[in-house]
Parts: C-alpha cells; sequence; structure tokens
C-alpha cells in the first residue's frame, strides 16, 4: 500500500533534483581528486610541463569519467521520462542507485593516480558494473508496478534490460584484460558506446525510448 | 502574523531545493573523506590490495552514512509530502535541521578513520540523535501551526513523534556499548531499521504516511 | 532594454535554483575545512578527545558561518518573494552576491583556524559587511527598476534599506573589539539576530515582509 | 527521429537543474582550492598578514574564475530562453559543454599558485577557449534541429556566431602575450567584457536577445 506520486507532484520532482544534485556534484568532484603539481621554480615552463605531464593519467581518467557517469545521467534522464509516477520503492531503490553514483569519484581518482595498476582497473569496472545493474532493478521494478506511462510489451521489456546490462559484458571483459595491459582494458569500455548504438540499430519497433 | 507560503509557490519549492541540495552535497561529500592511498610501487596488485584492505572501515562508514543520511531524506521527503504550506518559522527550522545535515560528514570521516575508537561511536550517535529529534521539532511545529494538509488526531500526532524519536533508542544504547565493541555498536544502528517496519505494522490506522 | 523574466519563467527559477545551489554548496563545504585528527594511538578515546576538544574552535565557527550563511538565504528567500520578475541587470548583480557568498568558506576556515587572531575577525566581518551591501545593491535595483510586487513607499523603502545595512553596523563595530578580545567580537555579531527582531517591532505599516 | 522534450517538460527542466547545480558546484569549489595558511605563531597579526598577501594570486584567479565562469552561466542563461525545446542531441552536446566547465577549477587552481608562469596562462585560455567554442556548437544545433522560439535569419544567426567565437579571439591573443607578461595577458580577458558590449551596440535589428 506504498504510496505513489505523480509527474505533476512536488515529490516526484523532489526526488529529481535530489538525483540531478547528487550527479552534477560527483561529476564536479572529480577534478578535485587532481592536486595542483608543487613546483620546485615555480616560473619554469619546463618544469610544470613535465609536472602536467606526469598527471595526464588523471586527466584522462577525469574525462572518461566524465563520459561515463554522464552517459548514466543520460540514460537516467531517458529512462525517467517514461514514468508517469513514482512510488516509495522506486525512491528507495533510486537512492541505492544514487549511493554508487555518489561513489564513483574514488575509483575515477584511484585510476587517476594508479593508472597501470590492473587492480584499479577491477575497481573501477566492478563499480561501474554494479550501477548498470542498478539500473535494471530501477526499470525491473518500474515495469512490475506499472509506474511507466505505456504498458510494455514482453519483447520491448526482454530489450530494455539487455540494453541496459549490455555495458557490463564489456566492462567484465576488461577485467583479464588488465591484467595483460590497463590501457587496452580501458580503450574496450569505449566500446560500450558503440554498442549501445548497434543495439539501437537492431531494436525491436516502439523501442526506441527505451536505449540510454 | 509570519507569512505563509503555498505547496504551489516558488517560495515552497526553493525550500525544497535548498535541502535538496544540501542533502546531495553532504552524501557526495562523504567520499571525499576517503583519501588515495600512497604505495612505493604504484604498480604492485598486492600493494594496492593491502592499501584498499585498510581502508575498509571508510568503506564501511561511507555506506553506513549514506544510507543513515539517505533514510533522513526518506523520512523529509515523505513528511513535506504532507504539508499544505510553510511559514517563516518552519523555515527557519529546518535550516538548523539542515546544520546538523551538513555536520555529518565530520563524524562519518571520524568514524571511517577511528572506526575502533569508542569516542568516536559517541561522536556519531550524538550527532544522528539530533537530527532525529529535529525531525520532531519540524514535526511539531507543522501540526501547531495547521501546515498539515489533513488535521491528526492526537492518537495519530503521539504515533508520528514516537515514530520520528525510535531511532534515538537505538543511538542511546548504542554509546555504551561502543565501549565494549564498536562493530556490536554500529550493528545496534542497523536494528533502527527493522524497528520502523515493526511499528509500521503496529500503526493506528491513517497513519501510513507519517513514517519515515 | 534589457529583457524581463517573469515570477513563471523557466529563466525566473534557474536564477533562484543557481542561487539555492551554490548556497547550499558553500554552507556544506564549511565542514570540509574541518581535518580529521591524527592520532599516534587511534584507539585512545583520551587522545581523541584531547584532538577534538582542540578542534573546538572550528565547530564553533562551522556553527557561526552556517548561522550567518543562513540567515543570508532566509533574507534573500524573504526578498525574491516580493519580486514579480527579474531583469538581466537583476541577474548579473545577484551574481556578483553570490562571489561574496561563495567566497565565505574561505573566512570562516580562516576563522576556525586562527580563532584568536584579531586578522581573521576583521576579514571575516569585512567579507561578511560586503554581503550586507550588496544586498541593498540588489534591493535598491528592485524597486528601481519596478521588479517588485507592490510599489514601495519611500517609508517603507527606506526602511527596508536600513534594515539589510543594520548588521554592517556590528560587523563593523566588531572590528576593533577584535583587536581588544577575538571572543567578544564574535558575540557583537550575535547582536545582529536581536537587532533584526528589535527593528522588527518599530517597522512602518506594511513593511512586515521586507525584514530578512 | 530522437525525442525532443518542450520547454514546460520535466526533461527539460532537469537538464538546467543539472546544468546550473554542475556550475554552482564548479564556482564554488573555486574557493576549496585556495588553502589556510600555516603560521608558526597564530595569534601573529603580522604574520597572518604576510600569509594572506602570498595568496593574493589564489584571491585574484578566484574572482577572475567566479567572473569568466559566471559570464558564461548568464550566455547559458540568456541562450536557454530562446529555446522552445531541447532533442536528445542537444543535452549530449550540453554535457559535453559541462564537462568543460567541470574542468575549469583545475586551471583555476593552476594559476591561482603559479600566477607568473606563462603555461598556466596558456592553459587557462585554451580551457577557456574550448568553452567559447562549445557554446557555438550548442547555438548551431540548436538553429538547425529547429529547437529556437523564432526562426532566425542568416544575418542574426551569423551575427550569434560571431559574439559567441569573440572571446575567443581575446583568449588566443593572450597567449603570446603571456610568455612576455603573465599580467598584461590576464588583463586582455577584461577587454572580452568591453567587447561583447561593443557588438551590443553594433548588432542587427531583433538581435538583442543573443548576446552572452
Amino acid at each position: 500500500m506504498s504510496r505513489t506520486y505523480d509527474r505533476d507532484s512536488v515529490e516526484f520532482s523532489r526526488v529529481l533534483a535530489f538525483t540531478d544534485g547528487l550527479f552534477a556534484i560527483a561529476m564536479t568532484l572529480l577534478i578535485v581528486a587532481v592536486t595542483i603539481p608543487h613546483l620546485s621554480d615555480g616560473n619554469s615552463i619546463h618544469e610544470l610541463a613535465d609536472a602536467l605531464n606526469d598527471l595526464s593519467p588523471a586527466f584522462v581518467s577525469f574525462f572518461i569519467s566524465f563520459a561515463v557517469i554522464g552517459r548514466y545521467w543520460l540514460a537516467h534522464h531517458q529512462f525517467i521520462s517514461l514514468l508517469q509516477a513514482m512510488d516509495q520503492g522506486f525512491i528507495a531503490l533510486n537512492l541505492l542507485y544514487l549511493a554508487f553514483i555518489a561513489f564513483l569519484p574514488f575509483p575515477t581518482a584511484l585510476l587517476g593516480e594508479y593508472f597501470e595498476n590492473p587492480l584499479s582497473i577491477v575497481i573501477y569496472a566492478v563499480s561501474v558494473g554494479i550501477v548498470s545493474g542498478m539500473e535494471v532493478v530501477l526499470f525491473r521494478h518500474a515495469h512490475r508496478r506499472n509506474l511507466l506511462r505505456r504498458k510494455l510489451t514482453p519483447e520491448v521489456y526482454r530489450f530494455g534490460v539487455i540494453a541496459s546490462l549490455s555495458p557490463l559484458v564489456f566492462f567484465a571483459i576488461s577485467i583479464p584484460i588488465a591484467f595483460v595491459s590497463t590501457t587496452l582494458a580501458v580503450l574496450t569500455w569505449f566500446f560500450t558506446i558503440g554498442l549501445g548504438a548497434m543495439l539501437e540499430r537492431r531494436a525491436p519497433e516502439g523501442v526506441e525510448s527505451l536505449l540510454g
């Protein structure tokens, strides 16, 4: 007998304001992890260039993470556009999903500091994988409790689950690869975006709005 | 003669935007307290695994605090859904409530660093207890100034106060326990969630929407 | 020929969302300035108690600053409730006002670290004084460009300016006092709240909504 | 066949809430980069004054960056006021634009630490230049996909592109100047504001709302 909140209610929009605030902070905090280098001669161009060069893994991991978290935000934005209402269970699950989003600055900073350590890659891939898993949990809950604007056909529902889980495959594959080459493992992650585009082309009718 | 702001007003929604922003930041800052370990050999899986293992209290306290603060956010969200308006006094009290929410990253970081120090537990339990106390102050103010959508029966009002105060009991009990075992003290906090579920089952009629 | 945005527009509410987000962050960042103490024996209650005792100026300055910035947020909230529209000039001035709000975590951290240094008090008082001054600038702009819901009588307008400037007096007085006793200087700031209450009692008719 | 979201939709306002949150955080984080100085005698006015004097480049870069990012926020606010809808492509491009906004605290902190190092100036100018470039990308996308409220004449469209790109000229010029004098290079940036005002006076009819 959980209460539900319509799309027009103050309560529906509060959940989104909270979610968007948390995403915005998690994405902006990524840069705080990049500390300003200490130079022996502050005016030396050469020394600063060297120091910034040493920071390049940190910049790479900032932009990768901004892209990865940004992609989850886009998927969340698109997913919520399908909802007509939220119930208490959905709000609690969304909070759990956000706990893992809020955690992401840590594996990102780890990756920026120890880019060539396979364990950094594993921790990053697992963290991001959990977020993809939580996406499916949210989608499943919304489907079962009739929170979606339109009832989905079983085929469309199954397709949505697969589309949400597909990044998991690439993040899972990247784990053994990390022990061979961490750069190769990170490149694997970029296939996720390609996969999304490929899936979109093979989508059953009426599904276009389900892909994040 | 304090002014009141209706549920539809810009002013009502500003208070919520501010509140949600502050909650989102307090919950995301928790991870900033977890500093990246320094390794003598950055590529050593073994050394990084050891360093991360040493950080496990910090991870535990991140997830505990995310759960604890998240639960307060859920309770606030549910409580505000009962309001038809806010007055200046309510907005000021809400600000006081948020001061203690904004403070929580400190005891959380303390707990992450000194998990086995009973004083960390005491400070955490007291901080969280004050938040529960402030919840009651907000509820009482809304009840007395007729800011609630429906007038509550005395029985339902009393039940709401007890439900808000119940976590206090468990946090109070955890304080002496902390001097025996800090792990046991933290486990006590998990009973709060169980207690919430139990109270919900024993609730008088028409009260279901009062439980956070 | 600057464009104006009505109270119902997306643009009006964006300015407030941005403002509230910035306030929420500035108020939450205050606690980040309080660093976790380093103990030689992490399990020693005595040592942690001593370390926290050394941090008490930091806690005091957190709560003072939360109260001070919170009061400015309340004043801003109340002031905006009088507006029917914003123009480009108002939005730019509001941004300038927010620059000084965003700056406040620095003097707060300084005060927390060097509570007994008169210069900390001076920098804090000047920073906060500028915010009060900017409040008057915003109020004056809104009055002159007819952005207020109701045209103010000259008496009510003058009263509003004085009410906004009154904290300045107390912050100015606190500066010489700081060189005698910093604790006394901080106590002076609390009179601001008393003054606000006193002014409210002496307010001309129709002015009640102007006091922050 | 990308979905579009109208100005009144929850989805349109979510993008803005996310954007405003990210801007507010990026602008507030700027002050976190300014660390509290360590004094040998915490009560010495003289020593604190010296230490703060050493921090003056950090304060200057805080206020410059607040002004620079604030100006981009104003431009974004004004630009969005011209939109009647957003499509998925626009939302994704806006996210890319925000990646560079979120990055700005890093070059700002670098500038605050190494104000006289020409490389700091170069990195700052390039970062800010990319943001101006992204503004044009957003404007172009909105124009081509008919997301603007009114169809623009080619003349007005061209003028809008030039107005967005004009800061680029000044940031580009500042790069060689930085190798002669970094102070002079920073002064160059202030001409951007003057240029904006000058362009506004020469604008073709119907263009007044396009200038950021």
